[in-house]
């Protein structure tokens, strides 16, 4: 039916009462499974439970992927923006997975993955006036829905890091910097973002705050001072703090310093699953 | 009192009864003005009022900052971030000049500036089978208080662009692509976010949306097709469509269309001052 | 000897002859080992081999990292910038593993890691009237050192999509739109940037240009319309190209299409590994 | 002649002997002059020459437009990047305006602006072990021709800056954190990248560096806890240097200090033409 097509500039013509062929829907011979497709990049508001009671309302990024079998040709993007348009007011992280599971219905799929980014805020006091403000906290969760549902939950909280060698070969001072801390979660049972930031600032020198006066500024400098840090030395504080937190099950934690001194940064990275540790152990017995 | 120090890890000591020294408060012999001083990249939430009535929700990134005169060595940066915490729950466009003049006199400072960058949704039906989805517009607010008070919304839109001379000599197709169509504008009179995003995606081959079905695929190839626009003729019928506005005073318009062909960007950019226009007419009357 | 510090502003003090304590090296009781500990963000001069013969200048940046075992504190991190800047002059693919092994040697450690991204240009003739330009495409190396060598080239190419469905089902013309094909591979045997590319851009609907005359916009602007493909159709003709290339063992793949006609991405990835491939074929005889 | 289109795939046409139409090159009626239009982007090798003679290969991100006036349709962007192709081996901050003029002459416009962004590597040594490594500076060159010629030169330049409040406050240490220090230039005479490096490098607490081994780090720890600095002292500093150096007509200088205790930044910005400042001057005698 397409076969004359004039170059002139005419109005949009009336739709056809036939249907439009569904050119996603049709066989492929290439053989070739996809192990992800879909929408990437979407900005949407969503709001969160907060720790304390109340609603949050923040901006996700997200992006939201189907596996494809070797005998499809394509998937149909637009239901995956009506099922995030279908959630998006409530969107807390037990939400992940009854999501994926009606993505992977709607679209007929053995997988169906998610990715959100978000900025999430805590009210945080001076640690001396208690003068408030709000910290700004990059949080992400993933999850994936097959045969099994898997969901982690990220978050990167800035701190301060002061370095041990710099203090100790030094006559005076010591050089410290903001770093940021990542620490991505497998957890059975609910973990608050507020919690698990507190356990990732209590691994730093000390933890940087939105506003702080001059009483505040004066503690936390000695603060950082009396706590110096390597960044291997935060990365593994954090390490042990969350090896005692029963309710983690896997990790992937990093820092990266901004080192004062250097153009370039510090880095370290921990990867840790409990569930394999005790494996072996019980097997040693 | 800091001529003895030790380096062990002590607890931090109790606060002084005597004030702390303002170091901030202090004078300065170089005889040199700052034109701008203070805080940048804060993340915060902040509420908006929406064209149809409601507030949104969405989050700002902020920079604040005041002038500083020659005889002062500091300014007090907290007390940015404590008059940003008071009035972020409602922050309106109109909202921004009593800001700023707080902050002048809180900073007893002779300018203040502002510039905030967030996401804006809205809702957006598609052209034939009306299939609802949110679109998000980078909007920001630019403002200044000293003698005059100065305030600069803008948006960025992004949008269909077809070459019209990929159009016209090849026998069939056209290369199109996306393109971020930026307005910045001051006004008489109000406004709206939602107002000028409808004239901003007037001028392009055709808007883009957030969710469309195979008829409104349809639709919107068609219209983009019979629509073809360099990014010259964009910002032309841009400025043109301003220039009918009477609300708008200046505009500074840019789009950037991420050719589909190079790895390269198209650019066009176009400033008008309609108050300029006016007086050197009159003159020559 | 840090007992007593004055804060006043006093000169550099003469080196100690008694020498400095190596923090990084006393002994760490946390028993918790670092996967990966090192300096990121580090950007250096490189200079690589063309495929074409001659040396090409480009810009990496660079992160270089080692594992520390339980039992260390800290590792010396000057001693990755000192063996950086030894051999960023010829830093050639083959180098790689033998400067990951260097690492290993001068700081003890069992693992060593490198990731390089760098802009790669390769000049382009238009397709009909041959002038020529240069291409940026941005490439990755990656390669990890411990009990066994691993290497990974990556390659970003931008090109051209063009929808199969809007082709079909529209009266005229087609959205298109610029996409990011990335293709990282593990080989036997040497496999030169210059024909990845070349593998690469043959999947899409067009390649991309830097310079393009009129009869050169109207050759590819036809042969984007006559290729037309989905994000998955892309991703599958580079998988079955990629299959058919005997020099690579493994790859993982992704196209990223900056639709025209959304502000969202369209997105399609495969991760295949042939040696794996090989086994159950092998086993099932 | 485009009147009946297959959409069947067949190869391209071969070129018809009429000659194309230049689109661009048709009258427009709607009386809008353009400003800037152009290519944005666009990613080259360029050689610079040094301070300490030889060359440098390095790699910039460019963009290049001309004004368009009322009358014209389009510009001819294919002719920028063949002048950018002829240039860009011996890209010297001396070629820009030449460069711009040929683009002037060659796209028959009045204006002509380039951009450019560019890392630059110099080589320093550590201050005590002399142990030497690539530090690299983002520059730019901006340039603009019509009926005068303007080129700003401008330098980024990492460094550390100390707080003198938390200093001054605090029983022991002082907060401090990488800068950005950021100098634009326009000038009369050759003035390097290095020798301004050097000046913007002096008005911080401390240099950063590429490689420091221990008895460095305890050198610049010192030398940043005895030249404490503000935001506003570290520009302040600058501009009293910027103002000796007869060299420098105009600047615009900022700094942005990534507070090691904050999750914000401080930003302090001067601009000042000496030019302007002669002019009341001369009247007043």
């Amino acid at each position: 039916m397409n076969t004359t097509m004039t170059k002139t500039t005419s109005p949009p013509l009336p739709l056809s009462p036939s249907p439009m062929p569904d050119v996603q829907g049709a066989a492929d011979a290439r053989n070739v499974a996809i192990n992800k497709v879909g929408v990437k990049g979407i900005r949407y508001p969503i709001t969160l439970k907060q720790a304390g009671g109340g609603d949050q309302h923040t901006i996700a990024t997200i992006n939201l992927y189907v596996s494809l079998p070797k005998h499809k040709k394509g998937t149909h993007m637009s239901r995956l923006l009506e099922i995030l348009n279908k959630h998006h007011r409530a969107m807390t992280s037990a939400m992940i997975v009854p999501l994926l599971r009606e993505v992977r219905a709607k679209l007929d799929a053995a997988d169906a993955h998610i990715e959100m980014e978000f900025p999430y805020f805590i009210e945080k006091a001076a640690p001396v006036t208690g003068a408030k403000g709000l910290m700004d906290y990059v949080c992400t969760f993933e999850g994936t829905s097959n045969s099994v549902d898997d969901f982690i939950m990220g978050v990167r909280a800035p701190a301060t890091s002061l370095c041990p060698c710099s203090k100790d070969i030094s006559e005076r001072g010591a050089h410290n910097q903001r770093c940021a801390i990542t620490a991505r979660v497998r957890t059975k049972g609910m973990l608050w973002i507020e919690e698990l930031v507190k356990i990732m600032e209590s691994a730093a020198s000390a933890p940087v705050y939105a506003v702080l006066k001059r009483p505040d500024e004066k503690y936390v400098t000695e603060q950082a001072f009396d706590n110096p840090k390597f960044v291997e030395d935060i990365i593994r504080d954090l390490a042990v703090a969350l090896n005692k937190e029963d309710r983690v099950l896997w990790y992937s934690i990093e820092s990266e310093n901004f080192e004062s001194i250097h153009n370039h940064n510090a880095y370290a990275m921990i990867e840790h699953d409990k569930r394999e540790m005790q494996k072996p152990e019980a097997s040693s017995q």
